[in-house]
């Protein structure tokens, strides 16, 4: 070994590090992260619809809404666009129009970047805690709908004098599920010192990369922030250095091989040889933002069409897609220690997947154009494939293109698959696998209009324009580019 | 004279040209101009609005619409924003659902870039006749809704081969008349010879940049889709050899001084100098988009407050703002000869202006992030100031910010004042008076949470990221940025 006069014994191992609250050993993080599990002991449990204290359905509509008037609302949309094998539809989709914040502190000591994450339960979750934002807040937090505390740290977020900001960027939500739906993702630099709450640690990018190599265990706000961090503090040599470290395995466990990771350096770092400009990308994305259309229109719950109620769900007539369920939460941690609410419950997984393949030697992504009911602008930039229910699209004749890409692929051809859930605020057991797969120079594949070949550097680019999706930041994340 | 070797003459003589229809000469371009003038005869005269031919009011809602039920219509909003000294109100707005095409094909003959342009008549025009892009097309045009000819020329930007996209960006129109109305704005190049008919032209840049020193010459469309072309084919060093060229004063004639010339191309190619790093920026205006709310909801025009109808025209009780009005038209050169069409009309004067001031020497513009009901995405970027009615909103003890800037400029600080109109297509004799004021470095101004200083090069870049809404384009066009 060479490059051992730097080597490192464990990613976990930060030298320098001084910060409160890091760890130098995954299993020492490990040890605290149950602790803090431990310590946030809640139980949720599903009750009847007609159970919930504080939502109810609101007697014209039939929406399911808050006494307060505030947080979301479950409300119902018609959806009529030429997008897609199925043009005409009604769904529940859920209504929030304000603007949240997803935010992360960053610090750096001894020439090592920091986040400030935390320990943080959701309803939803599917193993209770998930690794966090250091903050998550909607505005109805912020301006003290509910009577609970001011989130801690918000006040950096706030307040630009003791902090830098890094990104501050509007993001989309899951436009899916969400009515243009976008949260302000926003990262902050500080240099002084702070107090740390029970529930939150310093985790370096790196040991942050191992983590999303475990199933569900960094939630998708984390995810959707990450993506946008300034890559490698702007300098990708810093990044191929770390890749190229012998001991990197460990860092990546699963299968981001030496080639594949020299493929995503080059990809990231050669843009002269990227298949298409970022002009013609331009030009592709605004072509199909004319094409497409899609008129959505909001109707009362009780009018969408082929959706029923139970006395324990809102569900399709079919038993596909997702439904509105009710919990009952009682937890320690949070503002407020006992509610009920809704959440959106999947029983299936989906799949989320960027098809990736050199072209000229450069490791291109295939990346979707896609209509979503509620986009905030018609079309968004997202991975080559994502669905729900995937095992039941998998046998459809009009499964969508590429599926069987990732049904078929060779175990060498995959270069990252690890479980991944929605946020556990909305969204209940809401799983989906996240695969990276590679597929050779000389496979054929015939492109429809709507997907085009980008590489990691324009798609880093793309994703502080904010033109990507959530599902594709989170893949970017998954991958280890921030 | 040491730049002898290369004298320009005059900006019309343009050495080895060789296209079809190009002038050498100014006179000659306006005796050709004046002839397209005398050969697109039409006539426009107002009448009354129930005299209307293929538009009436809706019965249930007294909107106004077009029997084939597409192109436009008229209907009533209902506003309520955080935004600025009125909260709460009700208009009339255009609303037009649907992307069309603003398009200028470019050639480049020995060096010299020219643009395609046309000589069009719009009801709504001052002059009758002004310069417009190659292509003015609606989505009802290019899909044939009123059966007439498919416009000249349009099969450059709907099909790629034979053309190539130097621009093809969706850019947004009047936040104050349109709802959530956009333009895809598109320039594409062509090395082969093509046949030009009748009313079109080319025109070099720096030709249409001396155009842009008369009033009311080049329509907005063509200003819109000039402030995305490519900024001296990339080369700013290119750009600066022409500001330099001693003759340049018969290029720009109105106050475009030497010294102005140089604090345009400092800040346009200084981008280490400028007072805030483009992530302040994005910051700042994603702070904006936050912090302003804007609720919109379309109502019946019968329920707009305030406005009344009267034999001729639908106008707020105040007689301020604008009007709606028929006009019936009599012309030769459109797909149809006869029509009458609604048109938006404004008595009084406009104005829509920069402030500019050098911050260390370089040039920064202020930059207004500004709600305007109809806007695509509640706040975009504007002038430091854009009102109507201007001659009244000065005396005002609440007048916008900055208004009296322009008031009171001294000559010498005023370095581009010409009158420009709004689309003829739908504004009858709606004109701006559109300023660049250049103030001391020493002049201290307070600046409102929603203003920023910016560089000339930070601002051509987020021209091509949509983040600037028409009248700011308009104005980067007027100063030659393009």
């Amino acid at each position: 070994m060479t490059h051992s006069a730097n080597r490192i014994k464990d990613v976990f191992f930060l030298p320098g590090a001084k910060l409160n609250k890091t760890f130098s050993r995954e299993e020492e993080f490990m040890a605290w992260f149950e602790s803090r599990r431990r310590a946030n002991y809640f139980s949720v449990e599903q009750i009847p619809l007609d159970s919930f204290e504080n939502w109810y359905f609101e007697k014209k509509t039939q929406n399911l809404v808050h006494t307060s008037g505030k947080f979301f609302k479950i409300s119902g949309i018609r959806v009529k666009t030429n997008f897609g094998p199925v043009k005409k539809w009604d769904q529940p989709i859920i209504i929030q129009p304000e603007i949240g914040i997803l935010g992360v502190i960053t610090k750096k000591v001894a020439g090592v970047r920091y986040f400030l994450m935390q320990v943080k339960m959701e309803p939803g979750n599917v193993n209770i805690v998930q690794l966090s934002p250091t903050v998550q807040a909607t505005k109805s937090n912020y301006t003290q709908v509910h009577k609970g505390k001011l989130p801690a740290y918000l006040a950096y977020f706030l307040d630009r004098r003791n902090s830098r900001f890094l990104v501050d960027l509007l993001q989309t939500e899951q436009g899916g599920r969400f009515l243009k739906k976008r949260n302000r993702n926003m990262i902050v630099e500080i240099d002084q010192d702070i107090d740390l709450l029970d529930d939150f640690c310093w985790l370096s990018s790196w040991q942050i990369r191992k983590l999303l190599t475990l199933n569900n265990f960094v939630n998708m706000d984390a995810r959707s922030v990450l993506s946008c961090a300034p890559f490698a503090d702007g300098n990708p040599r810093q990044h191929y250095e770390f890749l190229r470290h012998p001991e990197r395995e460990k860092i990546f466990p699963y299968r981001l091989d030496d080639d594949f990771l020299n493929d995503l350096l080059v990809s990231m770092t050669e843009e002269t040889r990227a298949h298409n400009s970022m002009d013609r990308i331009i030009s592709w994305f605004t072509e199909l933002k004319t094409k497409y259309e899609l008129q959505v229109k909001e109707i009362p719950l009780k009018n969408v069409s082929q959706w029923m109620r139970t006395e324990t769900e809102i569900r399709h007539v079919s038993k596909d897609f997702f439904s509105v369920i009710a919990v009952l939460v009682n937890a320690g941690s949070r503002e407020v220690t006992r509610w009920t609410q809704p959440l959106l419950k999947s029983s299936s997984y989906g799949l989320i997947g960027f098809v990736t393949k050199p072209i000229k030697g450069v490791l291109h992504f295939l990346i979707q154009a896609k209509v979503e009911p509620g986009n905030f602008d018609v079309v968004e930039m997202a991975p080559t494939v994502s669905c729900s229910n995937v095992e039941r699209r998998f046998k459809e004749p009009d499964a969508p293109p590429f599926l069987n890409i990732f049904e078929n692929a060779a175990p060498e051809q995959i270069k990252y698959s690890v479980i991944q859930s929605e946020e556990g605020g909305r969204f209940f057991h809401f799983q989906n696998k996240c695969m990276v797969v590679k597929i050779d120079e000389s496979t054929d594949l015939e492109i429809p209009q709507n997907y085009i070949w980008m590489t990691l550097g324009q798609m880093m680019e793309l994703v502080k324009r904010s033109y990507f999706n959530i599902e594709a930041r989170s893949l970017l994340t998954c991958i280890g580019l921030f």
